[in-house]
């Protein structure tokens, strides 16, 4: 089992890649070689044959090499974010949308020279759906992006059914919902605040909240996201037909649930940390984005998300912060 | 008022240019110039400043000379048509994405030099919808095509969407129903037995039928779809949000209603010109096809179809037949 993790060095990219170290074996087989691709070169999992490579996926031809080793199993997470995207309409386009594109082209005409049909995941987004929608948005309903990056993360969508239906690769697309607790430091995001919150209090410093405490949004954590990608590597893809892309089940809370489950699991003081300063911008962003879902077809095929947002804040504790606060 | 129709030598572009110059006027306006362009020189429609031009949209750069004469109002009618798009994929991909693609960029390059807010307006398609579906298809129904084509035209909707999003383009596409009485002859399209069986035996020739009498499908004749492209090039595109592609409403008719809409106009005898000889291919691509809309939004905005499958068959008799049958 040869696996290939395009955007490997992100947040996503790395608890994946140590997840399946850790695990050893994808799809009933051992792993035996991993390709490990972003565009700074990623750090190290840990197997035994491992390649990693800085590169740009956008790149005409850059991914052509990579495909030649015909790897088994794919996990395409590389993306310029929301706020990159909106602020860079070109490169957003050129990462995004072109680099879709040439990794399944680099599949199909790998495909044509000899039989070979390797499980994609991708990852698009909740970005996809733009208001006015359903307090809940079920399986059926259409696509609005309200940003280039959940246009181009829907573009990507109907690329991956059409391959997929005309047999060039066998993909398989997850809409993630907004991670928290984000690791790290703040990315470009636009929706980075709804972690900010939670990990600069849990450290001992200020986080600004710049929209209101009834803001409903959706959220998984990363073990739940690291749970999405490996049960998708998994999934008997025939049970999907061409419909090849899940709204995942994850939890729907405001930000004031988000911060009285702070408040449970580390009292007033770290609260208190929280600054609110309205930012129109981001009200304004943030007012255009799915809160809710119903995602009975997902649940259906067996992926599972957050029980509460309890359980989401104690999994960073565990995961991130040694199991100590403050 | 400069005109830009992209796809001027199809049959819709030939009965859309004949309609405008009839008008002479379009959203209040004088029509003092005409560019009018296909993969073929496209025939005259008589106005006095016209340009005819044979250009590859798919080419890199061709349509830049064109948006840099800065026509106010383009219609993007251009495309390979199911049938062949789905046996040529690179080649749909190239003229129905890529085109659509180049088109949009060579807009927005043209408004970053001065600003420039072209009407564009698109054909989108109801294969960008794909079984299985509601009997009725709604406006919040989500595209999940069966076939190139429709995931073409679908990425088409989300560029349109985000370019008239971002402010380069005023865009509004349109879903047109399956044309019929198509005129002329056959072409490549896996809809086109729909139009054969009706415009064949009119003319006293023979038609097949590959399919049963009971497919319902979704039709529009060539008069309600000049209709829709008038009305889209004139519609106020601020009630639209960023919405921007409609299901028009056309009418919904099986191919028995359509067969005996014939046997009232024509009679028993030009009915016998139907031979029936199912074709399996023909059958379950049709199987994924959308059968009917409620097309509420594009009828609160305005949009007209015919009114019966009668309608749709005087129009053809008295359009290309001089009022003479058989």
């Amino acid at each position: 089992m040869h696996i290939l993790v395009i955007g490997a060095a992100g947040m996503i990219g790395r608890k994946l890649t140590s997840a399946l170290a850790k695990a050893g074996r994808v799809r009933g087989r051992d792993i035996s070689k991993v390709t490990l691709v972003d565009v700074v070169e990623p750090a190290t999992a840990g197997f035994a044959d491992e390649t990693r490579l800085a590169l740009d996926v956008s790149a005409p031809g850059a991914v052509v090499p990579l495909i030649a080793g015909r790897p088994d199993l794919i996990f395409h997470l590389a993306a310029i974010v929301s706020g990159e995207a909106e602020a860079d309409f070109d490169k957003g386009y050129r990462i995004n949308l072109d680099g879709m594109r040439f990794l399944l082209e680099a599949v199909r005409e790998e495909g044509l020279k000899e039989p070979y049909l390797p499980r994609l995941v991708f990852t698009s987004s909740i970005a996809v759906f733009g208001a006015p929608f359903p307090e809940a948005i079920g399986d059926e309903f259409f696509s609005t992006p309200l940003t280039s990056y959940g246009t181009q993360k829907a573009i990507g969508e109907l690329l991956l059914a059409d391959y997929s239906r005309k047999g060039f690769v066998d993909g398989i697309g997850i809409r993630l919902p907004t991670i928290v607790i984000r690791p790290g430091k703040p990315n470009l995001a636009a929706s980075g605040f709804f972690s900010n919150i939670l990990r600069e209090p849990l450290s001992g410093k200020e986080a600004v909240l710049p929209v209101s405490r009834d803001v409903r949004h959706w959220f998984a954590s990363p073990r739940a996201a690291i749970g999405y990608l490996l049960h998708a590597a998994e999934l008997d893809t025939e049970k999907l037909g061409w419909r090849r892309t899940l709204s995942v089940p994850g939890l729907s809370a405001t930000v004031g649930e988000e911060i009285e489950a702070l408040r449970r699991a580390a009292g007033d003081r770290i609260v208190g940390l929280i600054r609110e300063e309205a930012d129109p911008t981001i009200v304004r962003i943030v007012s255009g984005w799915a809160r809710n879902f119903d995602a009975k077809r997902a649940l259906s095929l067996g992926f599972k998300g957050d029980a509460s947002f309890d359980d989401i804040i104690r999994s960073h504790i565990e995961d991130e912060l040694g199991g100590k606060v403050g």
